[in-house]
């Protein structure tokens, strides 16, 4: 234990999906206070309700998630469309809005936004709707880390082949599409949500205060 | 005049937008038989009627535009989220929904998305919503693009710098805010959209039917 | 034949290797006047001796090809390390550096580097050595295409797949190494050189004046 | 303190140069034996000769550097083209050659290549020749790591904009040809060696352990 966040206050949101449960130990473990937050933010007003709650923000985890089904993009209707949408891009800009102002006024703070391999590299999975999500959050967040920057650091991770409940249910690891999946990915396995959170703790934390707009892929070689 | 779209049946729209006009003129001249639309597709439906009503289509080129204001992330309020991501993302999927099938059966086909450069690049020029829309574009079409290759071809621009009515009307480009923005640009000028019309034909015609699921940055050099 | 080309002086250097038999056939059609150059560029002032018996160049196809066996980083040796390196890239400096001082006086001229996906994209295929040359080549011309815009347009493709006897000789397509390989390309083929020559002619002829400094991908969609 | 690299054997070459002092001291801090070596891996053998004499290195930290002047492309001459590269990518893949062989045998072992941001991003500041050798060492490096992925991590930063005595000498800091190129960058200073540090820190401890042939950009913001 380094104490990397010591002092800090941490929003984490969606902590029980994606990459939620591993940040929320690990950042506490490093000294962060954690809030911890499960809000649908889906909501309208949910975000700003929830940043005026916690009062001082010194970090954002903009972790957003949805369950979906893979599906050819022909076959998905209008709802899940904007199901998706709903649930991935737009709260990052409530939320992004939520705590800027008082970052800006600090001159100090980091958001990182936990995205997704799926915005950069293609294939043919059937998760065409996900991937405009999440290359939403990653062009949105590209440019507004130039606007806040040098005060603000904004950046991403980009992640994919993460053993985490919302997109590796154990069911889905027995299948053959899972297998051949697998096989693509260099590291030939699933990485642990705590191996995927040190990545978002580098961009949280104190290691990365040279970083502006950047996305960095956790992803096992897959987006090389 | 060399009929590279002779016979073709190409749908181009919001025709009097973006890089509509040129597009219209110049696969004309190409013989292509082109229908100029312009129906509002932020309209459920509407993307869905058009290619019901025009039957056989070649070719679709998916030009979508939405006038928006410059402006911080953090002044952006949700109408302008979604009015943003419902004229430029939504459409497209519609429109990609409504032609894939004939394309599919009749193993042949070419989807081209004018997409922006804004997308790949970030730049604190207060375009955040307008990045996002068009990320989620081009994430969605690089999914796609593999889901129906190798019968149908899939691919988009990512312009910027390029003199349309929508994007730089004439008293923009007599600020000073566009001649600092023009000095970024390797180029040192803006485009005619007939220049940029030959990278969309490029794409949608029978020179790249090698190509599934890339993007043609169009932009003088800035994304370089 | 739409004579994109009439009356351009165009050098190919490698002709009978690498993309180098398409581009010259196919640039003659449009009405180039095609120097078919075969010169053993890796001889010192060999690209220099080129240009200056050539006279005029209005297009330089920087076509650089060299014959390697694949095989796995850690066997290879310093010659072949040398060997690549000193055919693929460093001929490129030579000629660029021959033929840019006439295209800079006449504020005129269009360099087109015929690239390889290797740069762009990791395998495990035992190709590191040969991607470092191509790499360096990649970089080099993003620099230097920046250098001398607007006047010059400098451009690269960055091919794999095509159908050529350097790279894809006949016994190899025979082999299950190839057909693993091409699985993994969404195109599901090789390309012919005459499809790769279309998209070097785009790059070397009219349509792509506002192009600078950028690298294509003639893939089959491998790079998306 | 937290001790990352504890027990670790690390060679960091050319330790007083570019960023080896920082990572030399850094790494020390975290437990690590780390062997500063100053040998001049353009001399043959140097690098396999360096290798033997440590016996077992757990990390390589492949930090290669070599003083240029900025200038035009065109002017450039041979011996300025071959002594960069013999100075930035030969070494490299020599120490990579040598050291690979104990790594696969143990099926453990990470090398990171500090590389450059020039071999990303195109400028027009004189400095082809050297982003030549920056995207030789990048390509190498994708296609390496995933030869031997998943045993050995291979991984890259890509810097620039940090205050080290090679590529920002003093007097080079009071230039107007530095202060316009910093107006360029987003961070809009200089990053310390040691801040860079902390990034190679990151790739050659246990949170990268899923990393595999990525390039990090330690810029600034300025490849976004």
């Amino acid at each position: 234990m380094s104490n990397r966040l010591e002092g800090r206050r941490v929003i984490v949101t969606d902590a029980t999906q994606y990459s939620g449960p591993a940040i929320v130990e690990l950042f506490r473990e490093e000294g962060a206070e954690v809030i911890a937050a499960n809000d649908d933010l889906s909501v309208v007003n949910a975000a700003e309700d929830l940043v005026r709650s916690v009062g001082r923000v010194d970090i954002l985890i903009a972790n957003l998630a949805v369950p979906f089904e893979f599906g050819p993009a022909v076959d998905r209707n209008d709802e899940e469309m904007a199901r998706t949408m709903e649930a991935i891009y737009y709260p990052l800009h409530r939320l992004v809005r939520a705590v800027l102002p008082q970052m800006l006024e600090r001159k100090s703070g980091k958001i990182v936004v936990t995205g997704s391999a799926s915005a950069l590299r293609g294939r043919s999975g059937g998760v065409a709707l996900y991937a405009a999500a999440r290359g939403a959050q990653l062009a949105y967040m590209r440019n507004v880390a130039l606007e806040v920057a040098p005060h603000v650091n904004i950046n991403a991770t980009a992640q994919t082949y993460v053993d985490n409940p919302t997109y590796f249910p154990p069911e889905y690891q027995q299948t053959d599409d899972f297998r051949s999946r697998l096989a693509e990915c260099p590291a030939g396995r699933l990485a642990t949500m705590r191996e995927c959170a040190q990545t978002v703790l580098f961009l949280a934390g104190p290691e990365s205060n040279f970083f502006y707009g950047q996305t960095i892929p956790f992803a096992g070689g897959w987006t090389v």
